[in-house]
C-alpha cells in the first residue's frame, strides 16, 4: 500500500476538462450501473466544534472504490489551522486490499466538487453564458469559477462576499489567474441580477437567493448546503425553477436545498439528478428562457472517480512517488 | 501523518493483560461518558463476493478516535489471499487531522475482538471455571482462547470444528503454545455440555447451540454473528439464559444473537451491556449457578481505543518506526 501526500497528488491533478470528463462520468455511472452508495456516515466530535463525514461509493465493474473521511473542525481558524481536512482510501474491487491512502487534505475533495459545478453548468447553462455570478469568495468560489471557465467562455464575473476584504482578495487573485475581469458587488441580488450562471458557495444558514431575483434564462449551482442546518436559496425560488436538478435526491432532501421544501410537493416529484442529465436519459436546459438550479451535496461517487484518477496518474509515475 | 504497517504494529501490541484492560475501559466509557458512535456503514461489492464495513466512534475527553475499515472479500481464498482486511485512521479530536494510518490488515481488529471475550469471561464466567470450549477453529478460536487465559485458570479445552483436520491443527497449535489440554470433539453438544465457558467463532448462518444443552454455571460468549444472516445460538438459548449481556443493545437486535427473538420480549428489556456492568452501574455473574451469554456484535469504541493504544505504542518507538 501507498501513502501519498498532498504535494505529490497536486502536482498531477489539475481542474481541467479531464477531470470534469471522470467526474460527469461517475454522474452517469450512478444512473446507469449498479452503485453502491451508503447514506454518509457522520461523527461528531462537539466538544471541539468537529465533525467527520464519511462517504464511498462502489461503481459496478471499477476495479477500485475509494472511502472518503472529510473533517470539518470549526474552532481550527483560531489555531491558525484550515477548518477541512480529509484523506482518502482507495481499495481493491476484487480484493478489498487497500491500494493507497491518498492523504490529500481535502484537494481532491475540492476539485471534484468544483468539477462537478462544471458538469452542471455545461448541462443546464446557456451555451452562450458570458456572465458568472459568485457568492461567497473563499476557496470553492475560486475553483467554481475556474471550472466554470473550461466549460464556458466567461468574460465577466460578479462577486459577492459577506466580507468585502476577502471579495477584495478574490477579485485580485481571479483576475490575476485567470484573466477575467472581476467586479466586487455590495449585495447578492446585484449579483443574481446581473448574471448568466450564479454559484453559490457559502455556509450560509439562512436564505442568500431570493426567487423574485431570479430572471429569465438564469442557472443557479448551490454547492453550499450539505448539512441539515444549512441553506442557500429560499425555498420559493427552488419551488419556482423551470428545472430543478440536484446530485442525489435522497441528500438534497435530506441535507441540501429540497430539505425545505415539503416532500410530496410537484418540485420535488420533477426534480431531476445529474446523472439523468448526463447520461441523456433526460434533457438538461432545452431553452434559452428556461431557470435551471443544480443542488450540489457531494456523492460518494465523485469520490470514487477522482480517488482512481488520481492514483493512476500517481501510479503511472511510480518511480518517482513510491 | 504515519503510516505503520502490520509488522510494525505486531511488535508492539499484544494480547495481554494490559490490552483486555484497555478494552474493558473502552466498555466503560461507552457507559459513562459521552460517546458519538454512528451506526456502522456497510459498503457491498457483490460482484466479487465482498463488503467493507466502517465503524467508528468518539470518545468525550480523548485526544484522538479512530475510523476502522474492516473488509470481508469471500473469494480471496480461491485466490490464495484472506478473506479480511482492514485498516484504522486515527484521527486528533481537536484538530480532525490525521495522525497516523494503522494498516494492520485486520489485527487489531482481531485482537481487540479476543480482548473484549476476556472482558466478558472476567465478569460473567464463573471464576473457578477449568474448561474451556471452542466452536471454530480459526484465528478468533485460537485468540478468544488465548486471551480467556489470562482472565481465567484454564486446564482443559474442548473444541469443535465443523472440519476435523482444522481443529486437529488447532489443537497441535494451542497445545504448544498454550501449554494446554486440547480435546477435539465429534460435536458441539459434547463441548457445550462438558465446559464451563464456552466461546462460539463461526460464520454460521443456522444456529450450533442448542438451548437444551447449557447447564448450571455455564457461561457462553458468542463473537462469530455480526451480520442479518448470521446467527450461532438459538433463541431458545438466549431466551433462556438468566442473565443475557452484549455489547451494544442496538447491534446485537439488528446483527447478532438477540436479532432472533421478539423485540418486546422481557429477555431484550432485561438484557444488560457489557459497558454496564464493567462500570459497576449492575452486576454480572452473583451466583455460580446461574447460565449467562454474551453477544459480541464488535463496537467503535474498541476500535478507537486499541488504534490509541497502538500509536501510543508506536509512538513512543519513534526513532525506530518513522
Amino acid at each position: 500500500m501507498h501513502l501519498f501526500n498532498r504535494d505529490q497528488i497536486e502536482k498531477v491533478v489539475q481542474l481541467n476538462k479531464e477531470v470534469i470528463q471522470v467526474i460527469e462520468d461517475a454522474f452517469t455511472a450512478l444512473q446507469t450501473k449498479s452503485v453502491q452508495m451508503p447514506p454518509i456516515m457522520r461523527v461528531d466530535v462537539p466538544e471541539h466544534n468537529g465533525e467527520v463525514d464519511i462517504k464511498s461509493a462502489y461503481i459496478s465493474g471499477y476495479d477500485s472504490f475509494a472511502v472518503k473521511l472529510s473533517s470539518g473542525f470549526f474552532n481550527n481558524p483560531q489555531k491558525g489551522l484550515p477548518s477541512a481536512n480529509g484523506l482518502m482510501i482507495l481499495l481493491s474491487s476484487e480484493t478489498g486490499m487497500p491500494k493507497a491512502v491518498l492523504a490529500d487534505n481535502g484537494l481532491l475533495t475540492d476539485i471534484r466538487t468544483a468539477a462537478a459545478g462544471a458538469v452542471a453548468a455545461r448541462h443546464l447553462s446557456r451555451k452562450d453564458s458570458k456572465t458568472a455570478g459568485v457568492i461567497g469568495a473563499g476557496a470553492q468560489a475560486r475553483l467554481q469559477l475556474e471550472a466554470l471557465m473550461q466549460v464556458r467562455s466567461i468574460e465577466r464575473v460578479l462577486v459577492f462576499g459577506r466580507r468585502q476584504e476577502q471579495a477584495d482578495v478574490y477579485k485580485e487573485d481571479m483576475e490575476r489567474k485567470l484573466g477575467v475581469d472581476v467586479i466586487v458587488c455590495r449585495s447578492p441580488e446585484t449579483v443574481v441580477t446581473e448574471s448568466d450562471i450564479v454559484m453559490t458557495t457559502t455556509p450560509a444558514k439562512e436564505p442568500i437567493i431570493k426567487a423574485e431575483w431570479m430572471h429569465p434564462g438564469l442557472h443557479i449551482t448551490a454547492m453550499g448546503s450539505d448539512a441539515e442546518h444549512k441553506q442557500e436559496l429560499e425555498a420559493k425560488a427552488v419551488l419556482s425553477a423551470d428545472l430543478f436538478t440536484c446530485d442525489v435526491k435522497s441528500q438534497s432532501l435530506r441535507l441540501g436545498e429540497m430539505r425545505m421544501v415539503h416532500e410530496n410537493d410537484k418540485a420535488i416529484q420533477q426534480a431531476l439528478e445529474l446523472g439523468e442529465i448526463t447520461s441523456g436519459q433526460k434533457q438538461g436546459r432545452s431553452n434559452s428562457e428556461q431557470i435551471t438550479i443544480c443542488d450540489l451535496t457531494g456523492t460518494g461517487v465523485q469520490d470514487t472517480a477522482i480517488a482512481r484518477f488520481a492514483f493512476e496518474l500517481l501510479d503511472s509515475k511510480g518511480g518517482v512517488y513510491r
